[in-house]
C-alpha cells in the first residue's frame, strides 16, 4: 500500500494518449479553485476561447465535455436526437459503429452508410441516402482512430446539402489536420484532449452551432442523460459571470491543462502544427513501406498523425511488448478483426517529432 | 494568450472542492501510461482494492466513472433502470431531486418521498412507499451537499426489506462519515473524488454489488448510456489483465491522483478520519451557532464535514465575496429557495482541520 507511484517512461506512440507537454502537467499542479470562483470562470472563458480558435469556429457554445472522447460522442448524439429521429452514419472503423450504437440507444432510426476499414466513406451515396431518409442528421469520423483513414468533411457537408445536421467526430483530427467547424458547415464537433492536443485523457472539447442548440432548444422530451444535458450545461460556461449557474463541478485541475495544452497550440500556430503533423507522418510512412509494411489506410486517405499499417509476413504482433517492455516505446495493435494484424502508430501533438519516428523506426529494426 | 495560469491560492471550505493533498497534484505529474499498458493496469487493480476498502465493500466492480459526480449518479441510475422501472427516491435536497430527475429521463415510473430541506428521509415512509410501488430499487442520498443532512442509510435498509435494490449517493460522505457498503446491503453507491478524498474534481468512484450487475445482465434492453454502460466498462476494469478490452480511454493523471489520495486516506485509517472529520465538524457547529447562527440541518442529522446554517439577522450573502477577494476563503451559498439565505460549509478530507475551522471564524467575526 505504501509502494510510491512509479509509472515509467514510455515513449506514447499509440493510438493516444499521446506525449504530454511538461508544463502541461505542471499547470495541473496549480492551486486547484471552487468552479464557482470568479478567477476559474476567467480561466473557464479563456479556454473556450481558445477551443474556438482550434476549432476554427465562433460557436458560442464551445467547452470541454467532463469525460473522455466517447463522452463527447454521446453528449453530440444524445442532445441532437430524440426517439424516432433519422440519423445517417458513416461507419468505417469502430468509431462510425460507436456514434450508430450510441444513437440507436437513443432511439433514432439510424441508417449507416459502410466502407470497408481503411477506406473512406464515400460522400456521394453519404448524401443520397440522408436525402432518401430525410435525415435530421448526418455523422461522420474525420479521423478514424481504428484505421488511420481521413474522411474529406468538407465534401460530405457538399453532398448532404444544407438541410441536415452535421456531426463530426474529430476525436484525433482537431490540432493534428485541418478542422474548419464553421467553413465546413459543421454543427457539432466533439474531440479529445489526449490526442493531437497532447493534454491527458479526461476531457471531450465539443462545440455546437447555434442551429444545433436550436434543436436542441425545440425538443420535445427532455435529453436523455442529465450529466450530458447542454441546455443546462450552458448555464454554467456560457452565462455572464454574475449568473453562471451551478450544473456540475467542474474537473478543474484537467481544465488548467487544456488550458495550458491550447495556449501551446497557439503559440505554435495552429497551421504550423497542421503542417509539423503531415511531415512527420509522411516520413514515418515513407520509411515503413521502405520496411516491408503495407500501409492500411487507402491512398491519399491517409491521416499522418496516425498511421496503420498490416504486419509484414513473419512479423507477429507479440513484438509490440518487446517494444513496450525493452524499448519503452508503446504503438497500438489493430481492433476488431484486425487484432494481430494491424499496427497504429500514433504521431501526435508534443508527439509528432521526427526523432520519436526515427526511433521508432531503430527499435522496429532492432527487434525484427 | 500568453499569461500564465496563475490562480489563487483559496483556502477551500465551501461544498467541494476541498483542499487537495500536495502529494496527489504531484502524483497527477507522473509521467502518462497507455490505458493498456499492463504498468497501467495494476495501477487501476490497486487504486480499485482502495476503492473497495473505503467503501467497505468485497464488489469485485468497484472503479472510477470517468466523470464528476453527477457522472456517477447516471451510471448508477441509467444501469440498474429500464423503462417502466419503478423507482422510489428519497428527496430532501437538490441531488435527490437530481437523482429523480435522471430516473425519469431513464424512462422508470419515479415516485419520490420528500422531506424538508434540512430534514432527512423518513425510512419508515419510504419502506412502504416502496412496497406499495413494488419498487426495483430505493434511491437516497447519504449525505445531502445542498443541505448537511446526514439521512442513516442502515435504517433505509431496515425499513425497506431485501427486496428493493439500494442506489445511495455517498458523494459528500465517502470518506468523511461511517459508509458500510456491504453490511448496510448497498448494491450502487456512487461518489466523488473532490469531497473528502481531497482529490481534484473528475471521477466519480463507484460500486456495484453482484445482484446489482445481475441485474444489469437481466436487462431486455441495453443501457440507454453506450458511455456509462457498464457491462462493457466491466471488461476494462474487471477482467484479467491479457484480456482487458479498450472501452474509453482511462483519465490516467486523474486516476493517478484517486490513487494516491486512497493512499493517504488509508494510511491515516478509515475510522481515524471519520473521527477527524466528526471532532472538527462539531467544533465548527459549536462555534457558528455561539456567533448567531442558526445551523439549518436538523440535530442528530448533521454532517460534519458540511455545515449549513441560516444568515443570522443583517448578516448578508455578499460577505462570502469579501471573503473570497479579501481573504481568500471560499464557503458556498444556498441553492435553490436557499439561495441568499444559507451558507454551505466544507471541511473535508485535507481541509478538516481545526486550524480551518479557526482561520474561517476568525474571518468571519472580522467581517461580520
Amino acid at each position: 500500500m505504501k509502494s510510491p507511484l512509479t509509472p515509467p517512461h514510455r515513449l506514447l506512440l499509440g493510438p493516444g494518449p499521446s506525449p504530454v507537454e511538461p508544463s502541461v502537467l505542471r499547470a495541473m499542479t496549480k492551486p486547484v479553485l471552487g468552479h464557482l470562483d470568479p478567477e476559474f470562470i476567467r480561466i473557464m472563458d479563456q479556454t473556450a476561447e481558445r477551443l474556438r480558435q482550434v476549432f476554427r469556429t465562433r460557436n458560442r457554445l464551445t467547452f470541454p465535455i467532463p469525460g473522455t472522447g466517447s463522452a463527447g460522442m454521446e453528449a453530440a448524439v444524445v442532445n441532437i436526437l430524440e426517439p424516432g429521429d433519422s440519423i445517417v452514419v458513416g461507419v468505417n472503423g469502430v468509431f462510425g459503429a460507436r456514434m450508430a450504437d450510441a444513437a440507436t440507444r437513443a432511439g433514432a432510426a439510424v441508417t449507416t452508410v459502410e466502407a470497408p476499414w481503411g477506406a473512406i466513406i464515400d460522400a456521394e451515396e453519404l448524401g443520397k441516402v440522408a436525402r432518401e431518409q430525410n435525415a435530421k442528421a448526418v455523422a461522420v469520423v474525420q479521423a478514424e482512430t481504428s484505421t488511420g483513414a481521413h474522411t474529406p468533411v468538407e465534401l460530405i457537408r457538399r453532398e448532404i446539402g444544407p438541410g441536415p445536421l452535421l456531426i463530426v467526430d474529430s476525436v484525433t483530427g482537431l490540432g493534428g489536420v485541418p478542422l474548419e467547424v464553421d467553413k465546413w458547415g459543421i454543427d457539432v464537433c466533439f474531440s479529445a484532449t489526449q490526442m493531437c492536443l497532447s493534454v491527458p485523457p479526461g476531457l471531450a472539447p465539443i462545440t455546437f452551432s447555434s442551429r444545433a442548440l436550436q434543436v436542441v432548444a425545440d425538443r420535445t422530451m427532455p435529453v436523455q442523460s442529465w450529466y450530458f444535458d447542454v441546455s443546462m450545461i450552458r448555464q454554467y460556461w456560457e452565462d455572464g459571470e454574475a449568473s453562471r449557474s451551478y450544473h456540475h463541478t467542474a474537473p478543474i485541475s484537467m481544465i488548467y491543462g487544456l488550458w495550458e495544452g491550447l495556449r501551446l497550440v497557439l503559440e505554435e500556430g495552429l497551421e504550423e502544427r497542421w503542417n509539423r503533423h503531415r511531415e512527420v507522418g509522411e516520413f514515418l510512412q515513407g520509411e515503413l513501406a521502405d520496411m516491408g509494411f503495407d500501409l492500411f489506410a487507402a491512398e491519399d486517405y491517409r491521416l499522418p498523425q496516425l498511421t496503420s499499417a498490416r504486419l509484414p509476413p513473419g512479423v507477429k504482433d507479440d513484438l509490440r511488448q518487446v517494444l513496450l517492455n525493452d524499448m519503452d516505446i508503446e504503438i497500438g495493435g489493430g481492433l476488431g478483426e484486425y487484432a494481430g494484424k494491424i499496427w497504429r502508430i500514433g504521431l501526435m501533438g508534443f508527439g509528432a517529432r521526427k526523432e520519436n519516428a526515427l526511433r521508432l523506426i531503430q527499435a522496429l529494426r532492432a527487434v525484427m
